[in-house]
């Protein structure tokens, strides 16, 4: 892997994301070796842009002979950054906190949550899988105790700005958001926002724009 | 609004629908008109991104004035396909499903679950709200009486190719998966998959490449 450009566009990184999903599960199968063209196919993508996303890291592969599976897994890991794994905390016990605690695919990945808050009396000290929910006046001594990499807020969007300038306060440089609330962020802070309404929007729009 | 281009990106409907939550934002302050300088602001964009934007699908606001926030928000609404409400079923009363059935910002953008289903019997007969979650064999039946233009799966992986099968062979044209899986649909099928997975390590990436 060499030294990527400043500015990779966020769909290549998802992309890259795809792409390992697939290597897993082709390793898990017992195939060896992938071409560009397969990668493609399953990602609903071409090959010339499978070969376009991995060119910014690196050259991958054999021209003829395509990817090594387990090799293009690795660098894939690398390029993400997921070699080691992440410390995570979740703040906001409720149902969509509570579904991200015991989501497998996070800790699979190497997402491991180390620490769930919550402001609520009736919350605090409940338990998801192995994670007590602790009263959110801990955060910042926790966060300088445990330094979690990503805080995944799940408060309520008239809660949401505080909490963000909390955990920046405390350190944290990346932020995931479920609130469905425009949020300000620092320059040296990635925050991103998934909102759920906003996915079922873009579908609204194929479904009324559709020929 | 004037007839949009065939593709129009992604990333300008995601961002539509960050101006409309701001443009509501602003209504509800009382603000009647809005710059494309103060759109971009809250965005996290330009001024000239917003303009561009717009100018797909007509031709907004007044040179020197901005744009009438009332206005804004019908015309965006109308190219979103927002001005009447889409019914949506929910397939899986797992903890995703759950939390999702019971999302404020699903109905207040007009989108309504009318059905949820599982195939577990301990979940079948539970209430989330008003919506009591069905047997998942009564779910073609179902779709053919109640015409969901939506479905949202949040099933476990291995189930969910045969479970986008069975809804687009019952007619849905739009799927929203939460399965960390890949998985195929025909091409007038819009399908799109939020990976939580996916989001985290976005930002993994930017921690690993930050200056």
């Amino acid at each position: 892997m060499h030294l990527p450009p400043k500015h990779i566009a966020e769909s290549t990184i998802r992309r890259l994301s795809l792409y390992l999903r697939f290597l897993e599960e082709f390793e898990a199968r017992g195939q060896t070796t992938v071409s560009s063209g397969e990668l493609a196919r399953s990602g609903g993508t071409t090959s010339a842009q499978v070969r376009k996303d991995l060119s910014f890291f690196g050259s991958f592969g054999k021209r003829g002979l395509g990817y090594g599976v387990k090799d293009l897994i690795a660098s894939i890991r690398e390029i993400l950054g997921l070699e080691h794994p992440w410390p995570v905390v979740i703040i906001g016990a409720g149902k969509i906190g509570a579904a991200l605690a015991q989501y497998r695919g996070f800790s699979t990945r190497g997402f491991h949550v180390v620490g769930m808050y919550d402001s609520d009396p009736a919350k605090i000290g409940t338990m998801f899988g192995t994670i007590t929910v602790r009263d959110a006046r801990e955060l910042e001594q926790d966060i300088a105790a445990r330094a979690p990499r990503i805080a995944v807020l799940c408060v309520p969007s008239e809660a949401a700005q505080g909490m963000v300038d909390r955990v920046v306060a405390a350190g944290v440089k990346a932020i995931l958001s479920f609130a469905p609330a425009p949020l300000q962020a620092p320059d040296d802070v990635s925050l991103r926002a998934v909102n759920m309404a906003t996915e079922l929007e873009i579908l609204a729009y194929s479904l009324t724009h559709a020929k």
